[in-house]
């Protein structure tokens, strides 16, 4: 079980969010990789709305997760996601064209993919600015572009470097947040791609974990929310 | 000399850009990588305003650089900076605290940062248009409080990772994008990082044999660029 409490990996993640963001905080990617290789973790759980002063010494911009493995302290889920890969060749090839594969697809996801993906967000979250309602339909059309290009890109194949890896776990996770905007529907491909990765079984205990750890009595009061 | 026309290696990167982007343009990266551990690489040269269609088999947006180590393959920037760091301990840590920072601020440049460069390069493209003008002094505002924590995080350190590496090759690239727009004016510790990074020889190097590639008679006409 990946869960274990003596384990020597500490994962970070948040103790509480609102229920937008449930299922959705970037730890989420940690613990998949973790559960896809049998990796047992611990979490630590920190507060996403009275984030601690010194949490900013271990990720500059307070953001989780961060990871522990033993001595070596990590940022980036990204760069975790590559430390836990070299762990199980399942997660990373270890050479060759596939190993460039699955680092080509994951810097894909976090380079090509995602920051779409953030601007959409900041869009969102930005509600009723008159910047926002201006900018959503050009953005919608710059995604949908880009998704374009990347369905041909993966076309009928199963997985992004032939076999399963933390590449798909990236790309799986950034387009899980696109479809929550509505802006998979015109790319059938991609929305079945999605769906394979959210099948396995690891992603979905990866989620439940996630998922269990928020505490409602965490939530700040209604004044800190405003 | 890095430019080896015999090398295995090969970074495709364009032909022509306009003078905005001339110096800018991503095979930079790679280069710079190549010229700090003296890889010899040769380049292969494609229109950016005429992009062949095969290209995209190569690269699913069409971006450069794509790199060609032998019969290895590889797209985006971050993944060939790994692939090359690899070849030398000069650009990549081989174990321990030492790599985990490298990785993490290679992927922290990549996802933290260059996303908002992404986003301000989009409002600029967009020039006149109503939703660039109002989104951009918000937009500035999140730019210079991820800038704050960032400058913070790296304090007054020399390079990310203690010794060079290719994570600074990323955020030199990425920061040198922001201050080409005024943005890094608030932040003179950083600025002083991007002139240490853009002091190296290397750096140099790699600058002018990109600029040396840029062939102004495949401009596309007048007609073509409007």
């Amino acid at each position: 079980m990946p869960i274990d409490q003596s384990s020597q990996i500490v994962i970070t993640g948040f103790d509480w969010v609102p229920d937008f963001a449930k299922g959705y905080v970037r730890d989420l990617r940690a613990r998949w990789a973790c559960e896809e290789a049998g990796i047992g973790y611990r979490t630590r759980l920190i507060s996403a709305f009275d984030r601690p002063e010194w949490f900013y010494a271990e990720q500059p911009w307070g953001q989780v997760p961060v990871l522990k493995d033993g001595d070596i302290h990590l940022f980036e889920s990204g760069a975790i996601l590559l430390h836990l890969g070299e762990k199980d060749e399942r997660l990373l090839p270890r050479h060759g064209q596939a190993r460039a594969d699955a680092t080509g697809w994951l810097f894909a996801a976090y380079n090509s993919v995602e920051p779409l993906s953030f601007e959409m967000t900041r869009v969102a979250m930005a509600g009723d600015a008159d910047w926002a309602k201006l900018r959503e339909p050009s953005l919608r059309e710059t995604i949908a572009s880009a998704l374009d290009r990347l369905q041909t890109a993966i076309g009928d194949r199963e997985w992004l470097a032939g076999a399963f890896s933390v590449a798909d776990i990236a790309m799986v996770t950034v387009l899980r947040e696109l479809h929550g905007k509505d802006l998979l529907d015109p790319h059938p491909d991609l929305a079945g791609y999605l769906q394979r990765g959210m099948a396995r079984p690891a992603f979905q205990s990866a989620l439940a974990a996630q998922l269990a750890d928020f505490d409602d009595s965490r939530a700040p009061n209604p004044k800190q929310e405003a």
